[in-house]
């Protein structure tokens, strides 16, 4: 298999070279071939190129089996009203990709139950798998600025959030037969149509109960009751906004994977940290969620079911033994944790 | 004073009534003269009229020197699919009272931390103003709907914006002077104009500390951070988003008050919870959110602050000392906590 690796900004790279470490260690223990490419995205991208994702780089993952992305941006390319921003970069890539299906599951070690602001009792049962649209929505709608005005048009067709909500039914078929869309049907036009077109698909599903929720409503449940949720799908900007919250009932965001799926088996990994400007380049950052979505690399992408469950254990069994990074409590460093992973597939 | 009511749908008349209860008890205990008109709003309009905000409504809501209001909504009216919905009376009555800015007070009452999802430690020293602009963004802008496709507009001018966020650094300057605008600038148009104004503005309130944070962090350091905000101002599906989040620290969402204020003193006072038709008609709704509702508007609307002052707390006592409602763990009904209200008022 032909991995791309976009490593980016900040301490993407760090964590991007710990998840390569981890998926070679599963070649050399399984027996497999993969071959590594690396690529510029982001800001570093923009220093080297003038364009937050070289024709190149876009190239290169359009005939990759997969791409592994670190993060992008920082302070040094944060100016919004550039005309030429790292975020840019990631959105066209996804866009390019194709990879409408933005899946981030949560779940919260027990061992680290004591680290999220939630009360531990809150967490008991909670495995939340989030099925964000990505390629769609306000991320992607036609804008306008002039001298005193701004315009973002939040668009989606019906097959645009049919696809979307088939994934998430088929996912939840694999899980606990819940489904709970997300929207503001009662204000906006765009969340009307979703929740219509999930109206119709539901009844091809009947083992798959359906929910809806507001997505005011929604951010509260997602506290009061974390452990009542198994999928819960939504569109672009809402899902960006539900998953950085329920990422905080984990204990750290340095710790979450996700996999944007499109119609074939390539796929976009990235941990769901941004590029953390304060602690780029200390060797100091958690490559737990660069290694997770690596394991949703191998699941997803490359069939390998088993190498997957053999990362996530490896993991798991450094989350509860350690050594840990700062923001999840320790003082283990990003190649200490990476170790104690590698000696645990091995 | 003239105050028009409008209870609305559910739970709406109960807590209402309670609110109003208080008024009267203020009035007596320190001789003002309130008078009282109660008009329709919502889907009990939509069902004596055909309209969910009918012209005798809103034009008692525009000679009133408030207007407080109880809840709208609920099943029977909730088809998405209907032209004509309870949430648009609502809507359009914020509109033509250009009730632009949405102030959501969030405080922890000590007595009941243990109702809440985040652990105890997390929630000391929590007093964020939550300043919602609410009259703008994608709930009021162009929306379209064909057949397979649907589109809605948000829309910002500077004008709104600026006149929101004066508002808000005006409130930080009798605070704490701390203000956090909260936009998704690496993404949207309208954020970025947004904090374009928010920064050209700044100088003019050098002794209040500006913070930039992007929506989908913001949800996060709500959780994990939640005593390090004073106030948080953004646009009206972010602080719709927000503050219902926000709002599930305080243990129960009937516990808290909102104001709407435009340019003159008039405004539009409503508890954030809704009509919870679970529960509508059995006497036992939560009206501490529209009691303090009803201190806000005495503050805001009548320039009564002893007198909201004394309602606060009296709340505060009852929250403390009982009788308390089934949402935060009593057994008493509205009744119960109105008259343990007004008996600390007297
Ligand atoms: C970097 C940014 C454009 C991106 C998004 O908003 O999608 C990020 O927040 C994410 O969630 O992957
Ligand atoms: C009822 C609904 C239209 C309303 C809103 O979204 O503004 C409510 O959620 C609120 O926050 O007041």
């Amino acid at each position: 298999a032909h991995i791309v690796t976009l490593p980016g900004d900040g301490v993407g790279p760090e964590v991007t070279a710990a998840a390569v470490a981890v998926l070679e260690a599963v070649a050399e223990h399984y027996d497999h071939r993969f071959t590594f490419e690396e690529h510029l995205i982001g800001g570093c991208a923009i220093d080297a190129t003038g364009e937050p994702l070289p024709a190149a780089s876009l190239a290169a993952c359009q005939k990759a089996d997969a791409v592994l992305l670190g993060a992008v941006g920082g302070p040094k390319w944060s100016d919004p009203n550039a005309t030429v921003r790292p975020e840019q970069g990631l959105l066209a890539l996804r866009a390019a990709l194709g990879v409408y299906a933005n899946l981030r599951p949560l779940q919260v070690h027990p061992a680290l139950a004591n680290l999220s602001p939630l009360k531990n009792e809150k967490l008991k049962d909670v495995d939340v798998l989030f099925v964000r649209e990505l390629t769609g929505g306000a991320y992607f709608g036609a804008k306008t600025r002039t001298a005193d005005a701004a315009t973002d048009e939040c668009k989606y067709t019906e097959a645009e959030i049919e696809r979307v909500v088939r994934r998430a039914f088929a996912l939840a078929r694999e899980r606990r037969h819940h489904l709970t869309s997300v929207d503001k049907a009662n204000v906006l036009e765009t969340s009307r149509l979703w929740r219509n077109v999930v109206q119709r698909i539901a009844p091809e599903y009947r083992d798959v109960t359906v929910e809806h929720q507001l997505v005011d409503s929604m951010a509260m449940l997602l506290l009061t009751q974390p452990g009542r949720y198994d999928v819960v799908v939504t569109e672009n900007l809402f899902g960006d906004i539900l998953t950085d919250e329920a990422a905080a009932l984990a204990g750290s965001l340095g710790l979450l994977p996700s996999a944007s799926l499109g119609e074939g088996k390539r796929g976009l990994y990235e941990p769901i940290h941004g590029s953390a400007p304060d602690i780029a380049g200390q060797g100091v950052a958690n490559p737990t969620g660069a290694m997770l979505s690596a394991a949703m690399l191998l699941r997803h992408s490359l069939g390998l079911e088993e190498e997957a469950q053999c990362v996530e254990a490896a993991v798991s069994q450094v989350l509860a033994h350690g050594p840990r990074t700062r923001d999840v409590g320790g003082h283990g460093n990003t190649a200490a944790v990476r170790d104690a992973v590698l000696m645990a597939v091995e």
